[in-house]
């Protein structure tokens, strides 16, 4: 099968943000994003309290520059202000033309 | 630990089709799968409409040859149909003699 | 966008072990974790039955001991007991020294 390598990038996120968090995303380039309601504790520190309760997981298939951007814009507009958590794994993808 | 690399294959699809898409994938060799319910926009472009509102995210740890022929079902048989999205990750795995 | 490479643990279990699992990843060195409700049908033979029905997916990110310490505990106490599916996958990490 055909595939190509692009960047999955994965955001766990107070469930609040999730508007704001999409239009972000589409706005760096990404044509897609699935979302899945989620619950969970955050690292020991700073906001902890809050990353408890209502989260959402929302994972996008891009490409390594629109990843790059997106993840500037967590870490300037969201890592400051909100309970965020993001990572990146490389995936094998079929039909790419549909993500870039 | 001892683990072993398979395939994991992701699949985001319209909720209408996971009657069909599970039996499709037990057909071409998987002995399980997960699903959770999600949310999401597709791709610009060709049934995009269809892609808003209830989907569902589903993997499953394959041999690379179950991903490969799962992948191949999914291009002939929903890809012109349905708006799927589908991609792979390598995985280490636990116990992979439950997978293969 | 500067990232560490951290491992992704990801585990499929019957939503009654969630309480422990989480105490237990807790005591094996993670300070954080996501959890999805989820469904699925799990690998022929042993506890397939239980395996169907509700379950949660939990992933966490953490250093290579960590999962291995986490993934020896699953090992002894739950893979002999309970329908868990566990596996890991590299990921590239924004703010690692969170997870670490």
């Amino acid at each position: 099968m055909q595939t190509e390598q692009l960047v999955l990038v994965t955001v766990i996120a107070e469930a609040v943000v999730e508007h704001r968090l999409v239009r972000d995303l589409g706005a760096a380039g990404s044509h897609g994003w699935t979302i899945c309601d989620a619950r969970g504790q955050g690292s020991r520190g700073v906001r902890a309290d809050e990353f408890e309760g209502s989260n959402i997981r929302l994972e996008t298939l891009v490409s390594a520059e629109v990843a790059d951007r997106f993840l500037e814009v967590l870490a300037r507009d969201y890592f400051p202000r909100y309970a965020v958590v993001a990572w990146t794994t490389a995936a094998q993808v079929v039909r790419p033309e549909k993500y870039i």
